[in-house]
């Protein structure tokens, strides 16, 4: 098989662990999620195991679950993602910082600037996923009532970007040209003044900071609907996307690729990373029974509902240890239902089994040996399911460590991941080109 | 003299320095505003010479002055408050962290998470310069065209103050249990949901992050006007004022700490730290001969628009090197005028010499040797002229250098400055009480 193709990536961090029961594992941090120096910790190992990119998702509320299943959930808070990542900035040198920040709740100047002020202090290792926000408690933290509308969300986004962009080439790489003898500090010529005045936004700038060192901090989204993909296609050159299988992860890859083409965009310039959760065992088994494990601490209450939720039908009755029995078909959540009658069948779950899968992590999941692990990467990276994977951890520091130690080396022996960083940027090393600036 | 009252100290780190011809000074850093190792390197040396804190004052937009001075200006650009203060975290321990965010141009959920993630990631060192932002430029970058009114903004602060304090205390200290056995991460009960809906902000909570190690980040302010001193005195633990002398210095003190004692509150309660720009040498001589060096690095062109402005009369036409001409008395400007005829006739200046002065840094400034350096700030904490200074330094390294190793051992055999951190926490370290949670 052809060596070139490399994998990308991404360790998915916030929360630290996305599965509800890894806070309670044996031998686990059950404030992974909340503790600065347990953090730097994962991300200087990170580091030496050579990821791209520390990925911090973000909410802009206490996450909306029901109480029973909040009370449970390692994830209810959590660091704010600037000041997180900008730690971490002085406790690592190489790896990729994420942040996620939201077009709708904030303003253009404010994340024009802070992530430029990351790339300046990190040495252009910063990343911007783009996201407009659909949780509606998010609303009511920001004085709104109604939520946003989605189309609505999407075009303030599109012009959100532009302004953000636009700021960002406030000046020339070369402005500052602090020459001490003649004492001028920067070029005046080499500034340039935005005055956007759009749909949703007015913003004068210019901004104050300069160019950031990547040119443009790496462009990062998520959104899977209709709109979303359009505006990954237009502006992102990192996706992180959740296919549930192979087969669905090539479709979004093909369809997401070919709208870059068609915009006249460089395909390799948008790297598409599944999230995908993975445990590592010596053997198949020991994976099978460490996921086990973790599927049975998530809480039985927080299980049997994220079970109903999925088949659209209260379950709370069902007998625990026995099959699942057959559930009506309701207009609510047609291919939940299908998808967890399937999953119980295809691996003989029981209703608790279920349920704790379900309310443990139900998304794309690999749990094999090192082998098996990079046997299905390969399969991904050399079908174009993906350009590599935003990596979910079952559990902190176990969970990270055995990807690190164990899976990392066979992916690097076998020609598919990096021994060495290969640039000192993010963009540098995720193979991106350094955008040129629209004014100079 | 007693040895009881202890001088506080911050020092004022955006700019790096204020004085426009820092940058140009022989052995100075061009870029120390802006590069993130030379920040570091300093706030570890103001963190071995026992300060109380980094304190980054901030603007919304460049600086709105001429560009022929602008050009000329080392603070035109700055890192984001928060990146810089979370990187500078990691790199330090003991040092309090004080971010200047505006009320006016921001959201209270935003400001309180990242002051409550800052405080958890540094161990509590924390402080929110709480401003309402009257630079009319930045308007222009947040949507609105006018700016906000002055009884306006501070109507809003105050309501702000209300959310953001509010926010923090969303979780009692004790809320989040983590107890692996029975699977609570952590009790409902001890979680409150604001629901804020005032004047000027609809919030409602909880905040997605744990309470603040110190229960609050330390309430920093710098207003002076009626509005500003009555905010102070309500909220404010630490208040950084800009006094042109002693006497000036002391009706503000007696001002604000009789307003607190009205209201209710221990006068000490509140530190008030005047900025004040402080020149070292090894004798009087030399420290006058470096203030002076310093100031023949501002470029004429901005020193005599500077010098125009505080007349009130174009001075381009006066002959640089002669003594001030007699200057009509206008409309404008009439105590301008007046400080600056004093200051030319005391000093003995020449009009270039005047105009640099007023373009270099015209506040307080103590300009001398360590000991009279001493004598100065002894007589205004022992006089009730302050309870310590935010200190400005005039070139960097070098100022900033001579200021730990040269002035702060004097103000320690004194007894004066402290030689060791009392506490963690900047709150501690300040002598101010941790605030009861309202809710619990």
């Amino acid at each position: 098989m052809a060596q070139s193709r490399q994998l990308r990536l991404g360790a998915f961090m916030r929360p630290a662990s996305i599965h509800t029961g890894a806070w309670r594992y044996p031998g686990a941090w059950p404030d992974a999620n909340f503790n600065f120096p347990r953090l730097r910790r994962l991300a200087q190992t990170l580091e030496r195991a050579r990821f791209d990119a520390f990925f911090m998702a973000d909410h802009l509320a206490v996450l909306n679950m029901p109480l029973e299943a909040l009370k449970r959930s390692h994830t209810a808070t959590s660091f704010e993602p600037f000041t997180l990542l900008s730690a971490l900035a002085g406790a690592t040198e190489h790896i990729g910082l994420v942040a996620t920040a939201s077009t709708t709740f904030d303003e253009a100047y404010h994340i024009a600037r802070r992530f430029a002020s990351l790339d300046h202090i990190s040495g252009g290792r910063a990343g911007w996923n783009v996201v407009t926000t659909s949780n509606p408690d998010a609303a009511l933290n920001f004085g709104l009532t109604d939520h946003v509308d989605h189309d609505e969300r999407y075009r303030r986004a599109r012009e959100f970007y532009d302004v953000v962009t636009g700021l960002w080439d406030s000046w020339a790489d070369d402005a500052f040209i602090r020459d001490v003898e003649s004492g001028i500090f920067f070029d005046p010529a080499r500034m340039h003044v935005l005055d956007h005045k759009g749909e949703h936004l007015s913003v004068r700038g210019p901004l104050n900071i300069a160019r950031p060192v990547q040119g443009w901090p790496v462009i990062v989204q998520a959104g899977s609907s209709e709109a979303g993909r359009q505006l990954a296609a237009e502006t992102a050159e990192a996706v992180f996307t959740a296919p549930a299988t192979l087969a669905d992860g090539r479709r979004f890859y093909a369809d997401v690729k070919g709208r870059m083409e068609k915009l006249g965009r460089d395909r390799d310039h948008m790297k598409i990373l599944p999230a995908c959760f993975v445990v590592v065992g010596d053997t198949l088994e020991e994976a099978k029974a460490k996921r086990a494990r973790l599927d049975s601490l998530v809480h039985y209450d927080s299980a049997i509902a994220s079970l109903s939720v999925a088949l659209g039908h209260d379950a709370s009755r069902f007998d625990p240890d026995g099959p699942l029995p057959p559930v009506p078909e309701t207009n609510q959540s047609k291919s939940g239902r299908e998808r967890a009658i399937q999953l119980a069948e295809r691996e003989g779950l029981t209703v608790r089994q279920l349920a704790q899968r379900l309310g443990g992590y139900a998304g794309l999941a690999i749990v094999g040996t090192p082998a098996s692990i990079a046997d299905t990467m390969e399969e991904w990276l050399f079908t174009e399911g993906s350009d590599g994977f935003n990596i979910m951890f079952p559990y902190l520091p176990g969970g990270l460590d055995d990807f690190a130690e164990k899976v990392v080396p066979v992916l690097q022996d076998r020609g598919l991941f990096r021994r060495d960083y290969e640039g000192t940027t993010l963009r540098e090393n995720l193979g991106l080109p350094r955008p040129a600036n629209r004014f100079f």
